[in-house]
């Protein structure tokens, strides 16, 4: 199970009743968090989730409504007496940024890894999930992230009999480890049925459409955008700041056909993103104009 | 008149309903802050008050829960198309601090004036009041800023005409300035009485108890001081941690006479501060359990 809050939806700068787009997502013991803008803990504080489990921060770009809450954000992970590294996850320079930003911040009880990303594309191990991230077109570097659960095959128990193998041996195979017995060598692949469908997360701000999108959130349970503008005059503004309008992240939605498509990273200006709800589910009928704290809990089909 | 905010009463790190410490004067069409945690400037956008004027901030010491939100305030400053210079006030260090935290925010349309303090007290004339700095006692070099505004004495319209000088000259003399006039000089001091009490407004956090604050809060009209502890068994904590009990604010206050005392900067930990209030006010009867954005008009006598 995947346990999704989109903490806050907002754009450009903080507002009392909407924080800035950011994303938590918690997984087996573990919380990875997207973005972290001014304010970004007290969303946590909000919904009541944890700091001490916060393993991955990802990065998406170094625009301060994506990072300013990063400093508060470590002092009180520190303050709720997390010493465990921390990874952080971003565009190139992100050390230095990070540092920078530390000059506020200097004495943590824990260590932080930083993985730079260079390429356009990079998938990552992290916490039990497959991190993908993408590379996508903004004013500066910026990059998406999906996040995937795999999932394994069903376990065969009339194979794994026929093999002969004992009982206490079956778990290991079932993880996808091999086993030796009297000799012989097994494998999972003789037990398990082929990998089922898993879970994806896709999240993108900050950019303009792109293709690797809509390959990114093909099939996604969820796919979480920003949609910066409402308003179809606004096009050319889009356009300018390398940003999307709604219309445009639904075309994306109705090409990659992700379960949900979430709204986020409203402009300030745009006080009712509700108000354009009926002319964007017009182009995909499945989305949603997030509200700040939004959550839902994926889970395996079946 | 000085127009008082109290943005927020919180030390530490920010809460959902209760924002970091920091104090807003409105003067003469110019915004002064001191202090800017994260999260300030949504309690300036909660208030109503504007970005652009902010002539000046101060910032009292360089822990996040008193800068934190300066990147993100000097964006939405731009944002909000300030172009005039930035005055900005703090210990030795602040042009690195700032310059460090504006990697974030590189490009601004205005200048920022930096302004670092050496000495354990300086003088400064800002937006026409006087700002006195003072040093304090915390774990790193920390001031308290107290600010003046003085009242000219009044205008004694016997003694102008007695020196037969034309009613055109009078405002001049009025505003302090001097006046010739066939060929004979006149000065202010001929035809003002002795200068009136003006206004004054100390604002101390993250220090221990010491004198000077006293003779800085002597007879002000607000006296906004931290109270991070309430309990009695907590006097040993704030010594460690260089901050102040509410008792120990009290008993500055009750040295100092200051017409009213507001707390603020508590601990996270302190849900309801007014569960203190009536053993303080045994201390100091005109103390306020500050809330966040309390406001208050200074104006002058009679």
């Amino acid at each position: 199970m995947l346990d999704i809050c989109l903490l806050g939806t907002g754009g450009m700068l903080p507002l009392p009743y909407r924080a800035l787009t950011s994303l938590m997502v918690r997984y087996n013991g573990s919380n990875i968090l997207i973005d972290c803008g001014e304010g970004t803990q007290n969303q946590i504080r909000l919904q009541g989730w944890s700091f001490k489990p916060i393993d991955v921060i990802c990065i998406t770009h170094f625009h301060a409504d994506h990072i300013s809450g990063l400093p508060g954000l470590l002092l009180t992970m520190g303050n709720a007496e997390r010493t465990e590294p921390l990874t952080m996850i971003g565009p190139k320079g992100l050390e230095k940024v990070v540092n920078s930003l530390r000059i506020i911040a200097p004495d943590l009880p824990f260590d932080i890894k930083f993985i730079e990303l260079e390429e356009a594309y990079k998938e990552l191990n992290i916490c039990g999930l497959r991190l993908q991230a993408f590379k996508v077109n903004h004013k500066v570097t910026c990059y998406g992230y999906s996040l995937i659960l795999d999932r394994a095959g069903k376990f065969d128990v009339n194979r794994a009999k026929a093999l002969g193998l004992p009982v206490q041996y079956w778990g290991m195979l079932q993880k996808g480890e091999s086993v030796t017995y009297e000799g012989k060598e097994y494998n999972s692949s003789q037990v398990m049925g082929a990998s089922r469908k898993g879970l994806k997360v896709t999240y993108c701000t900050d950019t303009r459409p792109m293709d690797i999108i809509i390959k990114q959130a093909e099939d996604a349970d969820l796919f979480i955008c920003e949609g910066m503008y409402g308003e179809d005059d606004k096009l050319e503004n889009a356009k300018e700041n390398k940003h999307m309008t709604m219309m445009e992240a639904a075309g994306l939605a109705m090409k990659a056909n992700p379960k949900e498509l979430w709204l986020t990273h409203y402009s300030p200006a745009t006080a009712r993103p509700q108000e354009f709800e009926d002319k964007i589910r017009e182009i995909f009928p499945r989305t949603v104009m997030s509200k700040d704290r939004r959550t839902i809990e994926l889970k395996f089909e079946d």
